[in-house]
């Protein structure tokens, strides 16, 4: 029996950014069975119920809104001890919020992670999105990871967060239409899905138009078990140095907000021994 | 008594995103006094006390936790009738998001108010700021904003916000040395006080240099009363579409994050006929 | 009788770079009459009658056969006692050369004033123009303001300056089939209509297509008075430092160029009075 | 006498947008004899004596007043079959509007043609100006031009442009001091004189630090060369489609603008066989 | 008999990047006839049999196997007094490289030369080419030069590198078809052909269009006898400075890879005195 | 005895493009061994003998000289079934070319490795290099990866390649000069060593200057291991697409240096068993 031989060498957290859905918080975690490392115990949360109303964080606003729940979540996984650790949602909800007051764990989220692997897999590629809504925000984001030249377009398929894992006949026709425009007409060489909500569509994509397609949240992950092991293996945390610098810990923890439980609403832990290979 | 023929034509917000501190709010309403136009009916307001705690927001996680009250604040005050509003913090903290759900309101901060000034009165300029901390976050906004060539840089001087009305000699000296850089060294032509708490220096450095040196705090409320006047006379409100797009109102109605009140702290409310000239 | 109240607080001068044709400094002085300020007085006025043979500056080569006349009638203004001025076409003709030897005046004009609106009231513009002539050079305008990344796209309807006023039925099917292809193709959230002469549209599309449809004169206009009363309150000046140093007084006053009358064509005053409400 | 077999294949413009002052002419003249290729013929002039105040246009303003008369007489020396010219100042004064209505002939100037060299010698380049005041406008251009990533800067030494040839001791000292900083401190590869007038400087300064040191009246002329023997020989000629448009030929013809002699100050014709080699 | 007047003034090289192949050396030689000034004495020639395999380098692996030989050549021609180079091929392959061990003559490239063309006579050109493979990296090497701003786009006929000399009807419909989207749909002022085989064809677009249409062969050598003559009359070189420092003499002599003959396949040498007109 | 139970579920190489030197892989080797993680099966290699005079590769003509025998090795890695690949040189040394024939191996290397990490630990960070002469051709690939507005600077410390192992004691005073250039006057907030062969020393630097300090090569070997479980576990492989298109597979048969053995010099081999944990 090989699994008794692993020992999380260390932890990564995936947090939704929004109110505990039991249906939602296992997705994720199936998501995170399937891509997790032997050596990784995972935390799949998602924020504390009494900012309970959002199930989707679509508008700027509602970002607003659940993130000081994020900033309160994302510190108490550092004084937990996690190593690494993503945001999930396709905006990037406030990850460089975030990244100040994570301490010595590191932050990342799936727009960072897909860009990445599809800037190296490919030279240029499309993301396609739910509503024309998100294409300005999340156009900023690539540009500001520096992407921006590597864009063919966003492409919005017109549903909402919600309605992607609602009908998955209507939501995979819609998904190949755009993807067509994408590759066949302006010539995108990799696909992104940009949002944590169309997974399980990508393999279907990848097989009928022959280029790489990333899923945003394994995408995410994956990363984060990546600067995980590079913290363990290289010894690299996060820079505190000018712009990185966090606010002083006994400010911090004179305001309640930081110190306050629960930080978390549904939590799945999943350890190290889970699915040795 | 000409004062009488005066009536409010438009109503202008500038709301602090800070806790409540009488002597805080006083400043700004003396600010708002010396540079309301006679038709402005203005408030200056701040938060309310239940996130009393930030006397700045310096860090990025600060500004994350006080920003659900400012979008409280800025969809209360367009309910109430207000035609512009200005977030008082040169990071304009919270801007696109406050824009999302403002309504018919338009809204202005600081660091876009300053900007647009400076770029219009000269063809380089610089910002000076209080501590390094800030200046990698103020430069994303300034390139945001498009003015990203006309920069000859940020100049820190040392000081955090809490500091720059603490010992106005020390603050002057400070504001006299870098200036000086920026103009003779890097070649600004004019500068802009990177703080709202600058407030109250910018006339000394222009008589010192030669050159203009802008004051956020009246620079964005001058921008606030321009856009309120602009709407009022050309009935121009911000756009809907797209991007621009609000939550739907009537699910914005069921979170209760929105209705609560109370949405703001201190209120100094300022009539227009307050100081006709 | 309430207009004795108000006396003039500011003066600023609209100035058409072209030659004096008595309808159309009319239809420009209908317009600031409709969007003057109480205390703002006004000039509307047009180049003198020497190089009256252009009727409109759709060619650089033509812009610079007026850009002299121009430089004499905002140096004139300048040293009448104006505080702001408006160059009356959407190229911004002249304006940096102008800004230089202003004096204490401030300079703006259509393309600038109008940006800067949309930008406030929209993330993404269209901008509506006469013909394909006239995109390139505007298009280096708003990317020298810093709304490059703003813009959705220049439309050309395929008139001509002299065109827009003559069949209205003609312009405005123009207009309304290109707005359309900015709006519902191109994702524009709001509208420039980028050319002076395009006056008394923007209604008409802000109704059919339900986003902030911006008149550039009359924009212009507003931000004038506006930089007038930042001027007037805040004391804020044109920089003469580096870049923006003007030429010697005295070499300008041995220039003839710089010294004989007249300065303007028609010239139409609106006293301060003029529109009390 | 092999000089009798040369006869002109196509005929180069150096105007300086100056009034005639005869040792100018003569230090430019000068100048194209050293750098002619044997079938040029050339063409030295400076502008009208109507316009005749100016010797130098360091002023935005100044260029203004002196681009009417260079319109004219660019659309002259096309019309007189000049086959290429140059504008002879380093702020390459008014070239897109001479381009505009140079017909067949094709406009070139100091700073295009010094930047294209200087960017296929090295990878990085500064360049000498004389005053402060001229760098933001000529940063301007080189970034117009594309070559804003290779600038290690601009060097200003604090000479006008008529002080260059005034102490030619002073200028090689300033000079030196200057060039100095670009390459040793900067590491600038090349460099640029960035004033016509600086003519005379550039080998010493090429000894001294052993980078390509380019003199712009020279390239501009050389550049012109090129450009007119690319037209003999390939028959390429400016476009005059969309944004190259040029007025109607008839509506020209009936401004007097361009139709009204002098169109040149001194001039100075140098045969094709002046300096076969 | 004129001709005998002439002497060599200076040598130019033009070096096709792929293996012998008797018709395309003439091809290339007869444009080189065609475009040669009296005094230019020219080669034609391609690289040495043993990577004989290449008759095109479509793919950057391709270009990474011939571009020892192209150093080796460029190194050889300078050492036999070239003056300049043309690099034969519209990836401008191996250009950097190249300058680096070209000692004193200068290196230039087909679209390093059309693109300074087509700026100079327009202000947005397109760019057609073979294959949609070669767009991205061709992109590259247009923004690198600085000329991004100025594309209208990249547009694909759908024909490898050896096909456009093959059916030549097919080749001309394909080309006719393309530039009319550029011209007509995307408003390209000005063509260039992205291929060096496109050879021939560019006239007729020309009429047929009426735009400048830049073959880039020929753009080329225009362009290094224009550096060729630049150095012989100005004494410009290549910078030797910090990053164009080349690798030590000693150390490249001890490397037999530079040293080793031979170093170009099929040679054509034209005189100076081949063309004299 | 765990480490039985570990079989390899991947292969990376890690290939130095320069000549065999015994003791040169041997310290790779080392630093693999330390940084890979248990189920990596690795290779250290380095080019095959028959180039083998480059020790280093600080120039572009010897990095091209270098490249066909990467490419043959990448090619040779890919067919013998290799995951993931590191280039090990700064410049990332023809990793677009190697990328082009890698089939369905991902090739990374140092700098965009280390790149990515940097912007993921900071907002800024500072370049360590030896000498002045590398700094534009890094640049441009700093930029080309999209981290260009991050760089504080290149800082040269006067070393080469092959200097930076040779005196110990030397190379730490000169990175610790330079390191307090970067983070204290620039503000840099993170560092990266800009060679591979600067190895061995960030520790200290880390230690000394309190942010975090990238060693690139064993970055670029994470990173590939990193890709190389992304390849495995969600099977994404590099893009075939448009720009991505690998040259015909037969027509690569046919030429000989695609081929020829061999295609590595020293190998090291190392188990995926040998560090398990």
């Amino acid at each position: 029996m090989e699994s008794k031989w692993i020992k999380a060498m260390y932890r990564v957290l995936y947090l939704s950014p929004v109110a505990p859905r039991p249906r939602h918080e296992e997705l994720f975690a199936d998501m995170v069975r399937a891509h997790k490392w032997p050596e990784t115990e995972a935390r799949v949360a998602c924020l504390p119920a009494h900012v309970g109303q959002f199930n989707h964080v679509e508008f700027r606003s509602y970002e607003a809104l659940v993130t000081p729940d994020l900033i309160r979540g994302v510190r108490a996984a550092s004084r937990e001890g996690f190593d690494a650790c993503v945001i999930g949602c396709f905006y990037d909800t406030a990850v460089l919020e975030a990244r100040e007051i994570s301490g010595e764990m590191i932050v990342t989220a799936p727009c960072e992670a897909s860009c990445d692997i599809a800037a190296t897999l490919s030279n240029r590629f499309g993301i396609i999105v739910g509503r024309q809504k998100w294409v300005n925000q999340m156009q900023k984001t690539v540009h500001r990871l520096g992407h921006g030249d590597r864009l063919t377009g966003f492409y919005a398929v017109g549903l909402g967060v919600t309605d992607f894992q609602t009908d998955h006949g209507l939501t995979r026709r819609c998904l190949m239409e755009t993807a067509d425009r994408a590759v066949n007409r302006d010539h995108a060489e990799a696909l992104i899905l940009g949002c944590t909500m169309e997974i399980g569509f990508h393999k279907d994509l990848e097989r009928m138009f022959g280029v790489p397609v990333i899923d945003p949240s394994s995408a995410a992950f994956m990363r984060a078990q990546y600067f995980a092991r590079l913290k363990q293996r290289s010894g690299l945390k996060p820079s505190r140095k000018w712009s990185c610098e966090a606010p002083p810990e006994d400010e911090m923890q004179t305001l309640d907000v930081f110190e306050q439980p629960p930080f978390f609403g549904n939590e799945i832990n999943i350890p190290a021994q889970g699915n040795r290979q």
